[in-house]
């Protein structure tokens, strides 16, 4: 393979994870080894950045806060959601992003994201090479939503998945604390993919059950729910449950957008709030139980402090991978995770076509799903628990994490 | 001091805490050491389980789970919201717990909980006085409200001051991420005291300072709110902002409350929320910006994985010296904690009058309190950042905080 001499681009995108700044540690420290490497430049909001020349110049980076940033959760250089149009209706951007690349002689272009995040690594792949433009384009993938097809799972989800079985746990001892009963529903992320609130049920493994469990991939039936409830609070006990912020009617509707319509028609107006909020006041109304509505809401993808050791490492591996390949001539690819067969958990890291998950979406398999609500087989127990094992290397300092701290120079204009 | 042969009894009372289950371990373990402790109950949710006879055998726990107590969240016994009439007005729930007390032999009585529960432990020390059944009864404090007088703080506040701070930090991160401009405000627990709002200006010890902050303790001024947002807002940078629960308008009116007036004046239906839900839809709808309301909810009082081991050895330490002081004649009193001056943190455990704590209530000094929202003074962060050092010994099993187990064997009714 030709040796390809030139700068490095990192961009990160879509929904913060915990562990995506351990993804941009692995392709920047990696990047500082490679005399192939020219420049390292961190897109200030991803394609945003590279548009607008907005560039990090990662070099004057201490070396130290770039290791930090293994810990440090949210997107560092920052992020965006801008969806590229398809070259052939619209070549606007790429034409611009050509004339970047050639001004700044970007050779190495790493993008950090999900499923949209991919098929704009496909697209300027595909660009680049018909417009003759020798370049590297290597995708690193990441999301709490664990929604990416061809892999085992992305990175991003152990930790947030650590996250949700821990709080499930600590908040199930406080909800059932008092002799008098309690409704309490918690609301997780996870809009089409019900693979996140699926990780409430690892708290079994810690010995705490939800009574019930819903996730998107299920049609959720709400007369059935609300017997299903009210036989559980007919024992006297508190009655806890968990339910993804994407479920929905056999009909296809979020119950928001459900109940706003129900609402609409009986009084007049809208009933605001999420799905938690929406099912809680519904269940406070019809038995007459003291309720409460837990959102895990950002906290869920950004609570650094209980990262998964295991996800940590692995976001940085494939960031650190995608560089190496890249310099091994790797293009057009991106750095999956797969689980090699065998008692003891194990990962290898194959690159695979940009294609197999642009724009696709993985869901909880059917099978692993128990009907009712009633939770999650042994098969995603097993799945699961591997990915949010190890605790995190977060340095503390007056009792606070230690994120790193970026100089942030951006790098002169060309 | 003669001698006081007999049982003892422990119960917990009023809202969870990270740590209220250290302080038990402190008066159950402590309890075990000493001959004149016949018995060791715990009073299944408080005075409810007390007035019912419902008492778990301490002595059929292992040492090694009442160990871990130390490590894990809410009330492993039960908790309880009951507040004991004035005995000169009904005293039939007195004379019970006398004819309880005498049967069980209950020489010694803990009870752990805040003002009310203090006041509880006054109530029951003068009556058995008065009905002149020897005993020992001493106040065990918790809240994560660190609202209790006479006291420099309450065991409980340090954990869920680290977890606010935490939060802050890591949800900033999050929330500031993108190139598009948000308005963030998250609402953290104090219906009237806002020692834990206050908690989100340690964030400022690790780099994160909120735009505002709303303490319950000075009025809240919408028009002036509005302002300040839209100020905010003209920079073009998210806005994110810390408020109180509590936070009541000049004329003493929480927000949701204040808001409902408004709304059902307009619109003819009420408009429902927290704090911070309604606020955000305000801002929404005034400037058109993206918003996003996060409430801390349970998860503030119950992340026991990010406790403070300060507090936790503290919650312990009150637990025991009850126990020790209870022993050497101590009645009628509570375990207070005093700071000893010093350049370095180190307290001391004064017995105090329960009278001094019972229904009084601790707020932040209106000089610690900077004006329009700006946050708190360096006196606070002196004062409170000690509170969050060290961080949890608690044990993981499969990546899962391995919270205390008990037997709960229930003594056999006499």
């Amino acid at each position: 393979m030709k040796k390809l001499v030139g700068a490095a681009l990192l961009g990160q995108s879509g929904g913060p994870t915990s562990v995506i700044n351990a993804s941009a540690a692995g392709v920047f420290l990696e990047s500082l080894k490679h005399d192939e490497i020219t420049e390292i430049y961190g897109a200030q909001h991803g394609i945003k950045g590279i548009l607008d020349e907005n560039f990090y110049d990662i070099r004057k980076e201490d070396v130290e806060e770039l290791e930090r940033l293994k810990y440090t959760p949210s997107s560092a250089i920052g992020s965006v959601r801008y969806k590229l149009k398809d070259y052939k209706k619209d070549p606007t951007d790429y034409n611009k992003l050509l004339e970047i690349f050639k001004k700044y002689n970007i050779r190495y272009f790493f993008y950090n994201g999900g499923n949209d995040s991919m098929d704009t690594c496909l697209k300027i792949s595909k660009f680049m090479k018909t417009a003759g433009w020798e370049m590297r384009v290597v995708g690193v993938p990441k999301t709490i939503d664990n929604d990416l097809a061809g892999i085992d799972h992305s990175p991003g989800y152990g930790s947030a998945a650590k996250y949700v079985a821990t709080s499930i746990m600590e908040l199930y001892l406080d909800a059932t604390v008092y002799n008098t009963q309690q409704f309490i529903i918690v609301e997780v992320m996870g809009r089409n993919a019900g693979w996140l609130t699926a990780a409430a049920a690892l708290a079994s493994v810690g010995g705490v059950k939800p009574d019930l469990m819903y996730l998107p991939e299920t049609p959720f039936d709400m007369d059935k729910f609300y017997n299903q409830v009210g036989e559980l609070l007919k024992t006297g006990k508190s009655v806890f449950v968990v339910v993804s912020e994407g479920i929905k009617t056999a009909e296809g509707k979020y119950i928001p957008e459900y109940e706003t319509e129900i609402a609409r028609d009986a009084f007049g107006h809208a009933n605001l709030g999420g799905t938690a909020s929406v099912l809680a006041n519904h269940v406070g109304e019809k038995f007459g139980v003291k309720t409460r509505a837990i959102e895990f809401s950002l906290l869920q993808r950004s609570a650094a402090h209980i990262a998964s050791q295991t996800d940590i490492n692995e976001a940085f591996k494939v960031g650190q991978i995608a560089v190496k390949k890249a310099i091994n001539g790797t293009t057009n690819k991106f750095v999956g995770i797969q689980r090699v067969p065998g008692d003891k958990y194990k990962v290898k890291y194959p690159l695979l076509p940009l294609k197999i998950v642009a724009n696709a979406e993985r869901k909880v398999p059917l099978e692993w799903i128990l009907p009712d609500g009633q939770g999650l087989t042994q098969d995603f127990i097993d799945y699961a628990l591997p990915l949010i094992q190890g605790e995190t290397k977060l340095e503390k300092v007056n009792g606070l994490p230690r994120f790193a701290k970026l100089n942030k120079v951006l790098a002169p204009k060309k």
